[in-house]
């Protein structure tokens, strides 16, 4: 993944590496909009070439966009599910655009999935809450919905741009983060050496918390980098947090620092 | 099972005829209260036996206890759970004293279970909907609910009662049921020589359903019996659809009796 997020050719590699062992890469999950952790957006070019990597490769794409509708201006790009209909589970909820508490969310499937979705929904729950169903549905039916949505995008943009001020200048050079043009999250890679989860007590105590990198990976990396979410907090404590997480990365490397000149 | 719940010399065959196959009997599922689906209630002395039996075998108890409230007179007796801690893990719901569309219950388990619990909960659906469990808690902490399942108490009984007096009055010899101390279901078994399966589609075109007995066993047996619920209709419903229901048999009984007579 980089700024245009997945990469077609590391997909690819991880098909064939998959391969490689006697297995197969059944499904691809993926967030092709305002991506949680990582805060890129799939480009365009990219959907396509990653459509006929799945196609190609008999792999089946999940698509999670709960993000889709909270983009900072632009226009929403393409879902890949509306290239390639029979290929692609597209999942969404209303849990960021109405309320979280609702646990509401629907997923288009090809026909032959979504029975097995309906089976393994009534294994396990039975169903969802019908209350909560209900909830949400006359909310969408009676209220100006849309109208919400825009104050949403609105508020989190003023949070984005108040954590991305704030970052470019408290963080300290060899920093470097991700620029989301939408969704909850910016994706932040530390100084080489420092360890965000080894970092995470010490923010805490300055009470100012973030999710350590190493969440979001299978193999056990990721410990560079961490995850920011500007969602929640209005603009000046945005920037407060950035400033005491700041205060935490410049102390982590004063500690780093002269192990690293020993060396 | 028969009309004292669970017969415990049939749970320790059930337990010895898993042993011979290798295996181990992992835990026990039961309804001790108002079974679903066979209307009956477990004795106190056979309470104290299954207590015992499991323990002896270190069989885990799921107790099943969604009706328990739900009774039409008796004191309640002791749950499972009362007895055994360690050993019992037990369930219940709002969804018959509350409302079904909440979706929400709970679970007593030991220590070492409920951290499973847990994560299998988080891991399938990170958490239930906070907005109908807040629901169910401001209906607890403000309502007079043990009022409002005095009232379910009194409503289903008259159900309940409706239900075998129009049995007793309509259904052909041969025909027996179980007589519900609570609970929602009356368990039917028809005369030998008849398929509650095949019968299914005359009584739904009769406007009476049921869920056939097949649907309550894991090997395919259970074609004699049928559950009857007779929590929804109004007393003059269910004596009506036990009508509707005991033509059905009669009809069935004359299709199958000169089938019976040839052998």
């Amino acid at each position: 993944m980089d700024g245009e997020g997945l990469i077609p050719e590391a997909l690819v590699a991880a098909i064939e590496a998959v391969a490689a062992t006697g297995r197969v890469a059944k499904f691809l999950y993926t967030v092709p909009n305002y991506h949680n952790p990582a805060g890129v957006t799939l480009s365009i070019d990219r959907r396509e070439r990653v459509l006929d990597i799945a196609e190609r490769h008999g792999l089946l794409i999940v698509e999670d966009d709960a993000y889709g509708l909270l983009g900072f201006g632009e226009e929403p790009r393409p879902a890949l599910r509306s290239g390639r209909r029979d290929g692609v589970l597209y999942l969404s909820t209303f849990s960021k655009t109405f309320a979280p508490g609702f646990r509401v969310g629907w997923i288009l499937a090809p026909r032959v999935v979504r029975e097995k979705l309906v089976l393994a929904s009534e294994a396990q729950i039975l169903c969802p809450s019908m209350y909560a169903q209900a909830a949400v549905a006359i909310y969408l039916s009676t209220m100006p919905w849309l109208d919400q949505v825009s104050v949403f995008r609105r508020v989190y943009r003023e949070r984005r741009d108040a954590m991305l001020d704030a970052l470019a200048t408290l963080m300290p050079p060899g920093t470097s983060w991700t620029t989301p043009a939408g969704g909850f999250y910016v994706w932040l890679t530390l100084p080489e050496g420092l360890d965000s989860k080894q970092m995470l007590a010490g923010a805490v105590a300055a009470q100012v918390a973030y999710v350590p990198g190493t969440g979001f990976f299978a193999d056990g990396s990721g410990a560079r980098h961490l995850r920011l979410a500007y969602c929640l907090p209005p603009p000046d404590q945005v920037r407060e947090g950035v400033r005491r997480l700041s205060l935490v990365v410049h102390d982590a490397m004063a500690v780093a620092a002269p192990l690293g000149a020993t060396v």
